[in-house]
């Protein structure tokens, strides 16, 4: 029945209803429709002050393998999921419909239309769960990490927690941090991937597994160098410290600090340090770090921050609460009325507004039936084409492109909006 | 650089640390040293009574292609990760030791020796990050589902989170809520990889999509039938209850309810659907529902719940928080010392002590080196061989093995073990 290993198509990473709507408006021919969905967060999660887009570049690539194959049609056909007709049609698919949408890097508000995909009903209604998932997942992960990055204030940040999230999501989520600032993952495979700078040195265990402290630290420095960084905290941190001295020199790279106080125990090994003349040795805390950890460490001898789950499950939001809806039918604007969750009917774009010094003002959603409103010299359009003519437009932003993007775009944020304690979104959306 | 596409192999699954641990263990010997690692969970999250093991199924599937293969080797050489008599080892890894562990579906508490791995040490160190990400995933997931599953009280439970965790870890998630006790899922991927039912009926944007609520609603009965399942809730529910038992007839399967007061409007739709003699009709309610808020819905006229984003990111908790820890080294015990974050040396197993009813009163954990403790008529112990001579065991449990092993232990959990509100573990564990 299975193998276990993933599949090379992202077809069936598909809730069954949008197959069983897709036969009916077939069957009835509404499927051929033209429509306009969007993909927008009514809320940020948390009292979050913004959210930072980011999966778009993965959404590309699985939207390319966003083919029925024989696999795929053959199981919807056993288990008789589709009708003939449809699975004919399925055979055929490829998705015809633009899509625009926030790049990678940019913040998003409530109401942002995030992503406008135009297609025939049927041929859009299907990429719900896969854009979805892609967005959710890496958005959830790229905020939290963006404010781990501003709460670091400069210093270093390593993504170390694959092991505390699903072995796939793992690399989406080092991705995702890297995205936001961080400068490195302990992942290899998104090293590979991804092209991410990695870097580990060694656990606990590495310790544990030799006869002494010493032994361990001159086997490390063996293969690694005076520059690695060495675990002080198995048995006695002090000891562990002098110790790393005496068999590193002077000249070690680092120490990492892996539990306990992280604060108190960095000044200390800070002192220490300096006392054996390790001056330039520098400090790398770890162990269940998250925002608000890293900002209260702000003022202690710490170097670099290794952080783990509190990063890669979205720091107590791990999905961004973005939903895709049909907004528009054949030019008319369409939206649920009845209580709760209802939505703006028709399609849209929007552009954010910044005052001359550059900050943010205000995000303004406007519909695309009507005039572009008018730009001010510092303001700027947020949509860009992502998709046209059958695939991924040309000169498409790198992860390298939105890294900058959302530096720039944090620096523009008013400065309330960055501070971590919760509260109304940094800058409020009009619906023009 | 990348595709975008999973790659075959499993092995950069892995944290750059445990390669360079590998590199310096073979540059001095100890590579080859005898050794015990352990995967624990030092607490269960958020006060929960238990937690429950999900994942192995998949883990054994993932180490069967732990390999480094050409592409993996010719990109750690190219980065530079590793030396060249690292690579040659790696070319010719395949791991050798034994694996022991809770199967799926078994409870665990704080301290519980979830997996057991017998290794040299070079073979094991590198296991660390794989499967603490299967399990940490999984068993967070299946966690938090046990307990919706004893909430909803026999009541059908569909999982449609798919779109609310990243497209891969959505099919471990929807596993894990499958193993736990949820009747069926939304995703297609997840029914054709692991054989799970798969249900789903439209959105509201099919009803969007029509002229009006009457025409979707024939639309989808032409092709799903009467025993499907109306979406009532995109204009006024009672005007859609009426059409919805207008157009299908009072035989109609079931209404979705997705917004709103669901408590309130499942009382009032029963009304409505008995008046217009739909007695047989269900109810299906959705719309961010967890495990408290099913347990809240207990009195109403409640057919089955639809549970999204709760489930699959493990209900705040998205990761179980198992450690993978080196504790046995060529026969002699070892662990850390220094201060938070202590582990119990020497490799361990474990037995469930129960009262004749049935219902469990301890947690045993004893060292493997010495006589396993006198084992009642109603105890059993817990560990199971997985991975024996350079593969799986045969006959290793299926999914539904699990799924029954799960209903079974909860059956045997202490009444407080099974309430929602926070607290101890619902059986001590005693460390023997």
């Amino acid at each position: 029945m299975s193998t276990g290993l993933p599949s090379a198509s992202t077809a069936l990473f598909t809730d069954r209803y949008e197959l069983t709507m897709l036969s009916a408006s077939l069957g009835d021919g509404t499927a051929a429709r033209d429509c306009v969905f969007e993909v927008f967060a009514r809320n940020l999660p948390l009292g979050r002050r913004y959210g930072v887009v980011a999966g778009l570049g993965r959404l590309v690539e699985a939207l390319r393998d966003f083919r029925f194959g024989e696999r795929e049609l053959a199981w919807l056909s056993d288990g008789g999921v589709v009708d003939e007709a449809t699975l004919s049609w399925l055979a055929d698919y490829r998705f015809s419909g633009e899509i625009d949408a926030y790049p990678e890097g940019e913040l998003y508000f409530p109401g942002s239309p995030i992503m406008t995909v135009r297609a025939p009903f049927g041929e859009g209604v299907l990429l719900e769960t896969l854009v979805l998932s892609v967005l959710n997942h890496d958005s959830a992960v790229a905020s939290a990490a963006a404010r781990m990055v501003s709460a670091a204030n400069g210093r270093r940040l390593i993504e170390m927690g694959s092991r505390r999230t699903h072995e796939e999501s793992a690399l989406a989520a080092s991705r995702a941090a890297y995205l936001a600032g961080f400068h490195s993952t302990s992942n290899l495979e998104c090293g590979r991937r991804y092209g991410i700078p990695t870097t580990g040195t060694s656990a606990h265990a590495f310790t544990l597994l030799h006869d002494d402290e010493a032994t361990a630290f001159r086997s490390q420095l063996a293969v690694l160098g005076t520059g690695t960084t060495l675990l002080v905290d198995t048995y006695d941190i002090a000891r562990g410290i002098e110790t790393a001295v005496a068999v590193a020199g002077p000249e070690l790279g680092a120490i990492r600090i892996d539990s306990g106080d992280v604060g108190v125990l960095a000044r200390q090994a800070r002192d220490q340090l300096d006392r054996l003349g390790a001056t330039g040795t520098k400090i790398v805390v770890s162990g269940d770090l998250d925002e608000y950890s890293i900002a209260a460490l702000r003022a202690e001898p710490v170097d670099a921050y290794g952080v783990g789950t509190s990063v890669v499950t979205g720091s107590g939001a791990p999905a961004a609460g973005m939903v895709y809806k049909l907004v528009e039918v054949e030019g008319r604007p369409v939206e649920k009325r009845s209580a709760h969750k209802t939505s703006r009917g028709g399609g849209k774009a929007a552009l954010r507004r910044h005052r001359p010094t550059g900050t943010a003002t205000e995000e303004v959603v406007f519909p695309t039936a009507g005039p572009v409103p008018e730009l001010g010299p510092h303001d700027r359009l947020l949509q860009r084409p992502v998709w046209r003519d059958g695939g991924p437009v040309a000169d498409a932003p790198t992860l390298e492109d939105g890294r900058e993007r959302l530096r720039r775009a944090l620096v523009s944020v008013p400065w309330e909006g960055l501070t971590l304690s919760r509260g109304e979104p940094a800058i409020p959306t009009v619906f023009a």
